[in-house]
Formats: C-alpha cells, structure tokens, sequence
C-alpha cells in the first residue's frame, strides 16, 4: 500500500442514456478514497469484432479503448445482464481488448465488477459469466465484496441518478476495498 | 415425424471471411437430409444492442434477422470461443432477437450449437455459456450429439472450405440428429 495516485477507470455494460449501471459509476465518481480518479467509458462506438478489420489494424475507438485500459490502474465494470449473461456489446469490447496488438493489456489488470438490473437477480448470473471470460484474460477480479443491485427501479431516478442512500453506503464501502484489491496485487 | 419440408437457418458467430465456423456451415448445406434447406446468415451488420435504439423500432438489420428466426423451424449456430465465452458479436445479436418487438422469437425454437476452434478445446466452454444463454430465452437446445471442432486449421483449407472427411461425415449425423430433434420437438 501506498499513497499514489491511482487511475481506474469505469466500463459502462449498457448504451441506455439513463442505463443504472452508468449511474452506478457516475455515483461512484463523488464516493471515491483519497488520492483515486475515475474516468468513464461507453462503447457505443466499439465496431463488431472482426479478424479481418483487426488484421488492418485496431480501428480507432478500440485504440482509444486499450490505451485508456493500459493507462488506468483498475477497471470497474458496471454492467446489466443480459439473457443470463454479459451483455454483447461488453464482450465484444472485451473480445476486442484482448486481441493483439497490445493483447497484454487485460493481463494482470485488477478489476471490479458491479451490476443493476430491474429485476430481482441483481446481475448474479452476468457476473460469473464475466468472471469465467476474465479466467482466460489472466485478469485479477476482486472476489468480495461483490455489490449486486437488484430493483435498480427504486434505487435510481428517471435519469439514471443513485437516491438510494444504503446503496451509497455499499458502494462507498465496495470502491474502497477495489482500491485496496488494486494496492495489494496491482503495479502501483 | 413427417416429412414436411424443415427450414433451418445457420448463423455463424465469426465474421471473418475465412472462418472456419462459416465453413462448417457451408459445408453443412451439403450434408442435408433430404427435405430440409438451409438459409446462413452473418451478423456484421446488426448494431450494438441499445435499449434507447430498440424503444424507437428495430433496426432494419435486426429486423430481418428477426423475420429470418421467426421463419426457421431450428437454427444451427456455428460459433468459434473468445475468451472462454461466447463471441460478444453473437450475444449481441441475442440480445436483439430476445427484445421486443416480436420477442417471442426464440421461445421454444430448436436449436443446434456448434463450434470449430484453431485451438485444442474446440469450443467447449463458449458452447456452455451459450447454452446458458438459451436457458434464459426457453429455447430447445438439442443436448446430444455434441459437434467441437478442435484444431480447425488441419480441417479446413484457407479459404475455409472443409476438407477433412471424418469431420464430414460427423457432421452429416449431427444434422440428421438435429432433424430428428426438431421433429420431435419442434413445431413441423
């Protein structure tokens, strides 16, 4: 442990404007330690994977997508599950992260995953899923806490914002253990 | 059973040209029992899965594809493994068909999973995560005969036409069991 200053940066699973995993991260920006910026990501821009197009070349956001991965010292990933799995489009940034060139830059990256959904489950089968793909990546996932948000309907307003002050609680308390998972096996 | 004509439509979880996953769905067309067309379908046009997009209609891609599974009797999924997992260009493309409109689509709809790696596992863990996902969706995945194609690059040829006489005729059975499967199960 020590006091630098560290990156992570957070991955959005959902495109939806007022999706609840984006505001999941946008209330984690105000809850954060001392000492850790967040920076927040979208893929709505990613292309579908293609070995073909990645043979030319990584097209521009999955540069723009593996460089701020290099840069940032942890990822958060707050995504919903989807037909009790990851959604699509968050693998498919995955699937693109891990490819070459740059293939390296999901190995020994220490990450946190999070998720909301309207319904009861609170995203418990989307997260193992997640979990299983980041076996391959050599990844470092946090094991606990593990923070599950079910009936995110109560917990966010129309536009996305957490009003659920128990939920801040949780997420204040799941930021600084990540941050800690990320002092103790991470490179900083 | 009867012998009504059975229409079965292929989708391949690769976008690469040369994948061997489209190969071994080409191939397939040739493998038919008598009675049964085979329609192959690639997902490079479908755009990522976006609630807000879906709440304003169904792209024209997702559309057809739609229109494509609602017309098929079974669907035989030829899919490689990326990460440990489904290719997040195939989930995405589930997540459209499970939405609606028309989100009935894959509900009780047989369907065959496959899947060719250049690897040694032969797509054994991307083929569970999928079957996962149609658990969600009730869809009818056929358990057994189970087709993995490891070492895909021994079996076909650089433009990914199969060349490999045993995989040939493992494939003829494992459509004439998938017929049988869909016969029984199924709505034809």
């Amino acid at each position: 442990m020590n006091d630098a200053t560290l990156n992570m940066l957070g991955i959005a699973g959902s495109l939806r404007a007022g999706s609840y995993n984006l505001g999941l991260l946008r209330a984690a920006a105000g809850l954060l330690p001392p000492a850790v910026g967040l920076d927040i990501i979208t893929l709505g821009d990613i292309p579908p994977y293609d070995a073909d197009v990645q043979g030319q070349g990584d097209p521009a956001p999955v540069e723009d997508l593996k460089r701020r991965i290099i840069m940032a010292d942890v990822l958060l990933i707050a995504t919903p599950e989807y037909n009790y799995s990851i959604p699509g489009v968050l693998k498919n940034a995955i699937d693109w992260a891990s490819r070459p060139p740059k293939t390296c830059c999901l190995r020994r990256k220490p990450v946190g995953i999070m998720g909301a959904s309207s319904g009861e489950s609170g995203t418990i089968r989307g997260q193992l899923a997640l979990r299983q793909v980041f076996v391959f990546t050599d990844s470092l996932v946090m094991a606990q806490p593990e923070l599950r948000v079910p009936n995110a309907g109560q917990k966010f307003d129309g536009q996305g914002v957490l009003i659920d002050e128990e939920l801040r609680e949780r997420l204040r308390a799941y930021l600084a253990a990540l941050v800690e998972w990320t002092r103790l096996v991470g490179s900083i």
